[in-house]
């Protein structure tokens, strides 16, 4: 027993979510509660040792039943591996090398599927049965849940939201396809296009900022909060692009709820009201009457808690 | 007993079709295999006593278990009841109606949702565990079938394929939005697009049928099947914005087979090659490889087909 309280007696369970440039881990009540975050940088070389290390200091003296991990990558969902990763060198042995390294049940999850269960369970996709969880950050994810269940797809792929063409005879995407969503409002892609429209507009307080040093999208967030004209015009028209293909899931899917999450929704509803203009405006309207546009609720825990949920749940929680 | 055989032991069900202007009605055995087709042109005025009456001669001396009854309209997953139809005059008393007229246990269901289930347990979705069925005619439809299971969606929507923005730039469709895919590739938009075009190019042996009568989605086939260059170049516009659609699909979905059926899909190969090569074009790859792009094979039996075993496994057989 390590400490007194009402849930002492509680399973917990560890979270750790490698999908941004920091890593992060918790230790998760079998209720979804957060008890203790440690972050760091990512170590991608070493990252079997760095993920032991940590769940190691979160667990202490402390009963841990199971780990879940969320990363940027596909899961097979039969055997649970790594099937490949784009942005971490993660190998075919990385199951085998973390379980034997921290001795727990352990389960890998793509990380827009855990946070969207995350959402699900606890977030704002609580007491709906069908949602989509898009996750609007570096790059476009998406991920569906069908009466609990993650829909996977015939190979593990489906969701692949980011990839949607929503310009015909936009630019060029690093998949292949022309005009995908992602070209256009992934966080790097809305600084992007706010540069090469600075070029032409020169009152906008972002010229200022841009003279000395790079800008964030967090930038371009926090001007167009204060009002700045050209900030809040960029958000305006990533709004509408995002809401064009917000419009292909209520029309296919008429999912009772698609939740928005990710760095890019900072931006709350100077993003999410032109999101759902275009939605409204782009969809099959008994479908756009029947499914709720929201943002996300458990920001960057949303990771962290479906992952352990996840893991859970496979422990047999 | 009605007749000596193999399946003289296995029970009957009925299947009806509204899908089109013709009213079509089979016997359907518990193994899907299509005993007996009756046609009329549909009474729209006077569905319930056409239906009840071509019940009565469909049945003669057979014993039947139950009637199921594809038709173009929102059926609610709930009470089965109709909530509305576009496209026929069917009250709310439809479903009381026609249950009582023919005493027979009776399924009502979206013709695209029937057709589709036909296909997925005969035709060419056999033998895989998610398919989108894809009906390509007189409108646009679309059905989703995850694991044996019709997805329908929050409120019975799910599957409005037509109304995805292919052209955000588009025409602007009946729905309230511009650009829908129906606008462009369904069999009605098909011969517009090529009426319109024909004001510019008077080569195409179209013209000379023009100037008699008007042609058809099937005029327009058969010239591309004899060669003629226009003709071959409508369906092969028609098949690339099909495909620009089928890649959302794709792309959210990853299911193990798309089937395209309905009128249009009359075009055959000729459709098909234009819409698998877009749909590679705009899809992210490793989805694309692990979905299957299929023409439809029960052809005009599909929707009598899966109203018929649906029919029969509400009815518990």
């Amino acid at each position: 027993m390590q400490a007194d309280g009402p849930n002492q007696a509680e399973k917990s369970y560890i979270g750790v979510d490698l999908s941004g440039p920091t890593l992060r881990a918790a230790l998760v009540s079998a209720a979804g509660e957060v008890a203790r975050v440690l972050e760091a940088p990512l170590e991608r070389e070493q990252l079997v040792e760095q993920i032991a290390r940590v769940v190691a200091d979160l667990r202490g003296g402390t009963s841990v039943e199971a780990l879940g991990v969320g990363l940027p990558g596909l899961v097979d969902p039969r055997t649970g591996r790594v099937h490949f990763s784009t942005d971490l060198p993660l190998r075919e042995e990385f199951y085998a090398d973390l379980a034997g390294a921290t001795g727990l049940p352990l389960l890998l999850e793509n990380d827009a599927n855990a946070a969207a269960y995350g959402e699900y369970v606890l977030g704002a996709g609580r007491a709906s049965q069908s949602i989509f969880y898009v996750m609007l950050g570096y790059g476009i994810g998406g991920a569906l849940i069908f009466d609990g269940q993650i829909w996977r797809g015939a190979s593990g792929f489906a969701g692949e939201f980011g990839h949607i063409t929503i310009d015909p005879d936009g630019i060029q995407c690093a998949c292949g396809n022309v005009g995908c969503l992602e070209t256009v409002a992934s966080a790097p892609n809305i600084v992007r296009r706010t540069h090469e429209r600075l070029f032409r507009d020169s009152t906008s307080s972002l010229s200022k900022l841009a003279v000395n040093r790079d800008f964030t999208v967090s930038d371009i967030t926090r001007e167009a909060r204060n009002g700045d004209d050209f900030a809040l015009l960029m958000i305006e028209r990533t709004g509408r692009y995002i809401g064009t293909a917000i419009a292909a899931i209520i029309n296919l899917l008429n999912v009772e709820r698609i939740i928005l999450g990710g760095i890019v929704m900072e931006a709350g509803e100077l993003l999410l009201d032109p999101i759902i203009r275009e939605a409204r405006r782009r969809s099959f309207q008994p479908c756009f009457e029947t499914t709720q546009i929201v943002a996300a609720q458990l920001g960057l825990d949303s990771v962290l808690i479906g992952a352990a949920l996840l893991a859970a749940q496979k422990a047999g929680a």
